[in-house]
């Protein structure tokens, strides 16, 4: 593991998308988003990422010129279409649209068609957490999950972004319907290692710790098993019906080909009734409620939602961003 | 069990609640929704639950008189107080608020603080979507479940609705954030079974589905594990925070003392850009590809979640409620 500097490695991706047609400004940003997803800890989603989204974009299911737009506006409610574009793009334009809602409406909803994977979820909830407000997104995703009682891939690991405002690192929570993603089952089996809870069926129809026996059976279980299922399929409808977008049974199953997902950003404004520095407290009051439980295990420690990004920001923005070496190399010789 | 027809259900209960101080039209409003949650098939909370209810008016937990109302407003969200008054109540009047919000803003919301035990919580769910618009809705409880990492009762388990509006009979998930209710595993451990899967901790802290060693260990699982556990501390900061009112950690951790609970409601209007056909089409499409899917058993088949309401509601209405004769004993000597 290498470490490179933040700035090195957001020119660095900037540069390779102004070379693919990305506008200075886009290029820039969309570097940002991948170089401050490694920054904050969620490597799956970040710079080891970037290769496999240059992928779509050359193989055109993501337009690098492509900008979102609204088609429809009522109140506090507007749908967009993000005609394609790249899919972090897209979304912080929507959720940036939903903060502008939330601060003057109390509350704002955003729902954006026809765009593409917005790799770290996690992202457009620190967006409107950080601008003061509740953030709520989700997004659908190609069929890579049985649902209940089903035998083949039929909803979305559809992750579900929650993420509230405090002043000292706002809670975050960002969670995937599926109890572990094929990375993470991938990883275990890499280790040798059985994963720590059941996670899926093997190919005879038993509950497993085994990851190898998950990704041959294509049967990873949702959270709560028929509660995750459902959960899954209601944050489907919700995001496609909003959007007159594709639903995850109309998306292609294809990790480089998936494309024209549906999503939802809402946001609510605690500080909409005017200054109230009561919220603050609440949300700290909680945090200390988890805090203060005593814990399973002698020396270890309850945390809430998102409690390890800022140690991880810390770390990496001192240190430099951690980066694989191959991945570097490969993404140099763009 | 007996069969009584719905409407003597509900007038019996009716004149129960006018003798401890309910108005009539009040005291009509809340059987009708005790009525109809066993109308629908979820018999823990509809008239199996009235006595413990009555309780809870007579130990004055619950305030039969009092009626919730708004105490801040900015757009398209409010803040309403429910100063104690019959759970079910407030969240039916908080929900209609909502619903009045979403049709006026495209999107609606209202906190409620200081109320109490809603009851059957995809009751709200139901009523928003009826009204024909997406509603979500979450209450916060007494601390009654571990989170992940700890070896104590700190949060709640949150009950989390979500509705879709659909011609053909809304889509309703209404789920609480631990994988069995304290009923469930009652219920499992008077039939002598094991449950399907793991529920909770034994005391030496391993998983199990041994019912009577969780109820033992006070540790229900979370759904998810770390998910449910993360999913129910920031729902319980939203509507702790939105309302002003209290959180978890703040509510009497018994099931007769329990008040003072926060509460969300949420509504986004699918026809507020007028007329929209696609939208019911995008939903049933998305029920069409679960009803499609190749079920893991022969014989069986993936269903939606609420699928099973309407055939619970078209039986009961016909054949009568079904009623636990010493239950109904106790409510007729009420």
């Amino acid at each position: 593991m290498t470490r490179i500097p933040f700035d090195t490695v957001q020119s660095t991706l900037a540069a390779v998308l102004r070379k693919l047609g990305f506008s200075p400004d886009r290029a820039n940003t969309c570097a940002r988003l991948f170089a401050e997803t490694t920054r904050d800890g969620v490597y799956t989603h970040g710079i080891n990422r970037f290769p496999r989204f240059i992928e779509t974009v050359r193989n055109r299911c993501v337009d690098p010129q492509a900008e979102p737009g609204m088609v429809a506006q009522f109140g506090a409610l507007e749908r967009w279409d993000g005609h394609r574009g790249p899919g972090n793009l897209n979304a912080w334009a929507a959720m940036a649209r939903a903060i502008q809602l939330g601060r003057q409406f109390g509350v704002g909803c955003v729902s954006l068609g026809n765009t593409n994977h917005w790799m770290r979820a996690g992202t457009y909830g620190w967006q409107a957490a950080e601008a003061g407000l509740v953030g709520i997104c989700w997004t659908n995703t190609m069929p890579n999950l049985p649902p209940w009682g089903g035998a083949e891939r039929a909803i979305g690991n559809n992750p579900l972004v929650i993420a509230v405002p405090r002043a000292r690192g706002p809670v975050v929570l960002d969670m995937a319907m599926s109890q572990f993603s094929y990375g993470t089952l991938e990883s275990y089996k890499k280790r040798g290692e059985l994963l720590p809870v059941d996670g899926g069926f093997d190919s005879d129809g038993n509950l497993t710790r085994d990851p190898a026996a998950i990704e041959k059976s294509w049967r990873p279980l949702p959270i709560g098993y028929w509660k995750g299922s459902g959960l899954s399929a209601v944050l489907d409808m919700i995001a496609a019906m909003m959007s007159l977008g594709r639903a995850t049974h109309q998306i292609a199953a294809d990790p480089v080909r998936e494309t024209g997902v549906s999503q939802m950003f809402l946001t609510i404004n605690p500080q909409a009734f005017g200054p109230e520095p009561r919220t603050g407290e609440i949300v700290d009051g909680v945090v200390a409620s988890l805090h203060n439980c005593a814990p399973e295990k002698t020396g270890g420690k309850v945390r809430y939602p998102g409690e390890q990004t800022l140690r991880a920001r810390e770390e990496n923005t001192r240190l430099g961003l951690p980066v694989e070496p191959a991945i570097w190399e490969q993404i140099l010789a763009m």
